[in-house]
């Protein structure tokens, strides 16, 4: 049963997740609080503008701050940085939080929440999910292209209820939202994620030029075998290896695409080579279970 | 036992290689004969300039064809082709063959002579393995910078006289040469050969580049490793595993280098794909060994 609540929120990384995501619950009466940066000065004059595949709105008057420092403690913080900039987190998250406070964790790779949860112990932590093509096109203006719907997997929230009102927020702000478990939902958007992220970066091209290889349509399926394989090693075990097959099927009958890291890549931004490489082997590895294609494309992609 | 003999002496291919080897073997008073294509009217005028830092010399009128039709039988042809051209064998070798003709394929890779005895199922075939920095800097001219040593393996000579005839020879003309066995030699080149040759194409760098990462250098002794124990597999039991450090040592205190497939995409020529992955990959999984990084690389490869 999913209720909706009165919960205030933040939104950290007011970008192409954060800002789709946060003005979605701010559009349907939500109060949202907008941690800006560089946008700050040109939406406080115009407001924030989302062009979305599901229907496009503006808000008028976001509460918007450069700060948070400035900003009110919430029920719910939406974290839509990229995880090159979690180190920040240490002090932007502390002016938000209360004993109550949930955060939840709309990035990519394996090992987030840990992370996150050492450096704030007490803290509950929900992982976010977002299969989305979105993107922040200009300044206070959020391009939603196409899907949108987010898995939440709980990571150390002490209430279920809490989770559950979560859902009900965002359902009830037309985004389509579900329950997952959290350790399986994180390998399985891995398995797409890290052959793909890395050898479109690698091979400098689109998902769809790679799957027309032969040879390298082979090495992207044993990339996935090795994802499944580790996830299993990591307690993940309801992800089969027909699994594989099913992304690659996907992947066949998506438009050509460029993954994140790609456009990251492409736009000389860092890349999240850490947290969808790096933090991921290392977990396996802890857990016996080699990654080999993986570590390679680690290797590659750290000398890019 | 040396002994040179009184060989006659081919060369196909007269360029970084055969133009070297070849051009030696006439300087020491050989009867060779060279099979030319573009630098045939240069060299007709010129004659073959050979620079070495073993000693520069110069043949004035070298015996040169344009042509195998127009070249005689010979007791040794010297293949000094890239094997990317290994089809026009089936044309170009007819002409100079005697049933005791034995031909040196001075080539990179695995599973050369094996396909080349495929064509000519009686001839006798060694292989030879050049350790050289040479280049063919411009028409009539080889650029000799350094080493300069050749392996030789007799893959299907006859006789055992033929192949010390022929390392007499060698030496004779300045060429440190000497026999070691075929199929353990052909995959102790390919422990250097698959890792740096693709991965320096790959990561568009140099040997030394690769090394200072240490996340590449872990991944290039893996490879190393995999064609290692590929090469136990198919029979080459004498390669120890720490062959793999021995050539990263060596590797480390070359000076920057760039393979000869760096340099072939560098210049835009076809690369030996074939024979230095795609043939050896295929060759061990008839032996139940399985590469993963060395597949991996052969599908980004083939994407270049």
């Amino acid at each position: 049963m999913q209720t909706s609540s009165k919960y205030t929120y933040a939104v950290i990384g007011t970008g192409a997740i954060g800002g789709y995501y946060g003005g979605r619950l701010a559009h349907a009466g939500r109060e949202v609080h907008f941690l800006l940066h560089s946008d700050y000065d040109y939406v406080r004059e115009h407001g924030l503008q989302v062009d979305s595949c599901d229907g496009s709105f503006h808000l008028d008057n976001p509460l918007i701050y450069k700060d948070t420092k400035d900003m009110p403690q919430v029920d719910v913080v939406i974290v839509g940085l990229k995880t090159t900039k979690n180190a920040m987190l240490k002090t932007l998250l502390p002016p938000l939080l209360k004993p109550t406070t949930l955060v939840l964790l709309i990035q990519n790779g394996v090992g987030v929440e840990y992370d996150v949860q050492k450096m704030f112990p007490g803290v509950q932590l929900c992982a976010g999910l977002a299969f989305i093509c979105s993107a922040k096109s200009e300044p206070g203006r959020v391009n939603h292209q196409a899907y949108g719907s987010i898995n939440i997997g709980n990571y150390s929230c002490r209430s279920a209820e809490v989770v559950q009102a979560l859902l009900g927020d965002f359902n009830e702000a037309g985004i389509v939202a579900r329950e997952v478990e959290y350790n399986e939902a994180r390998w399985r958007k891995a398995v797409w994620n890290m052959p793909f992220n890395g050898m479109t970066v690698v091979m400098d091209t689109t998902t769809n030029r790679l799957l027309e290889q032969p040879e390298m349509l082979h090495v992207i399926r044993q990339q996935m075998l090795e994802v499944i394989h580790a996830a299993w090693a990591c307690g993940a075990t309801g992800i089969p290896e027909e699994f594989a097959d099913t992304m690659i099927q996907m992947t066949l009958e998506m438009v050509p695409y460029s993954p994140s890291m790609k456009l990251d890549f492409d736009f000389h931004r860092p890349m999240e080579v850490y947290y969808l490489y790096s933090r991921p082997l290392q977990i396996a590895r802890e857990h016996g279970a080699s990654m080999p294609r993986l570590e390679m494309l680690e290797a590659e992609l750290k000398m890019k």
